[in-house]
């Protein structure tokens, strides 16, 4: 039996998300699992340690898993890319621990938020950033963002109907770079509640767009109702950049 | 009558090219002249600066037509984006002369290449940049590429089948910058022979790769022999990126 850990990149357009699901066989983690199967010639179970939604994608997913067969790690993204679609690309694989688990024994996660403000966007970017038309006040969104550094119950800041009794995360860092005519949001936290990044994105862009003040963010965070934050910003905007371990 | 001249923007992936064709209607210039004739209720002609191949891309194709109705050229770009796919759009509109003809009056343009050299390249860059996993000595390449420059007879970096009887370009600029892991190659000349950019990349990629020497190159160019040149570039790293009048 050997146990690995591989380096997963995704575009997640054309995909239901990470997650497994009764509904639909086009989610990334059973294309993994269909392709590691083939390889082991008996299921294989994937698990990554972030659960990304329908749309989001990644540049550093990390995904462990057995095989009963010995493929040598540096034989493994060939392996698995001659098999997977062009969406989703192994780029490095290690052999790990029987004990190591990508989700629980993760420390740490970095997420990349790309917004733009344009009146036309480009064709290039369209799966990958976020445009909203109206003008954006930008000043005011990069004030607010670092507010949220910090130890915080951000139970606002997670979609209804998840069932996470813990809702306190620390985020470590939330910085913006100004790249081309696009904002680039990274955030990372110990982890993230359900849509917690995009909820935040759209709690951001309500105060650039002014349908919330920078003073209400307090509230926000104090109500512990998802209700008072922002809207969900869409999935596409968002890539899971890195684990940290 | 109103003479039109929009600059349009579009990924090539999903296309049979530019120019409308009898074997398919999946042409870049049948989705445009389609969407205009919606707009003008008959139909229009759409002419372009460059006729790009399949999966070649445009950032500023150069495209003029001549309506019946009279849409204010500020609200063209909306009036066609509500209509075109995602992949194409039209970033602006002006008024033109009606003489002005997108490809005649056009006295050069600039392509941009990108081309990659990694063991396992990006899913983000599938579509647009052309990677080659043997090691390609860059430095043999970037010394290669100025020697181009000039008035030329190109007559072997056009595709065979081309009816084309004067095969003398001038390239003007041929620059090459390094832009992350990419290499990306900007070509400028007063026109271009039907697939010359890609023969062109073609011919310095197997330089890099020591099947052809910097010194067979003046043989190449005198042998006015297609077969003499590289093989032909994958359409996808070529990008449109401006036409000069």
């Amino acid at each position: 039996m050997k146990y690995y850990k591989i380096i997963l990149e995704y575009e997640g357009t054309n995909y239901d998300g990470w997650q497994r699901q009764n509904n639909t066989d086009n989610t990334i983690q059973q294309v993994v699992e269909d392709k590691l199967s083939t390889i082991n010639k008996s299921f294989v179970l994937a698990v990554s340690a972030g659960r990304t939604d329908a749309g989001v994608h990644a540049k550093k997913q990390i995904v462990n898993f057995e095989l009963d067969v010995d493929v040598p790690p540096k034989r493994m993204p060939y392996a698995l890319n001659s098999l997977l679609p062009k969406d989703i690309m192994c780029k490095d694989a290690k052999i790990v621990s029987p004990e190591f688990h990508a989700r629980y024994d993760a420390k740490g996660k970095l997420y990349r938020y790309r917004l733009s403000n344009l009146k036309i966007p480009s064709v290039f970017t369209r799966n990958y950033v976020y445009n909203i038309r109206e003008k954006l006040n930008f000043a005011k969104i990069i004030k607010t963002a670092p507010l949220l550094i910090g130890t915080h119950d951000f139970a606002s800041f997670q979609n209804s109907g998840s069932d996470t009794d813990n809702t306190v995360r620390t985020i470590k860092r939330f910085d913006i770079k100004k790249v081309d005519n696009e904002y680039h949001f990274f955030i990372e936290g110990d982890g993230f509640l359900y849509k917690m990044v995009r909820i935040i994105m759209g709690t951001l862009i309500e105060i650039g767009l002014g349908k919330l003040k920078l003073k209400d963010l307090e509230n926000i965070i104090k109500a512990r109702d998802r209700r008072k934050a922002g809207f969900t910003a869409s999935a596409k905007g968002l890539t899971l950049m890195d684990v940290y371990y």
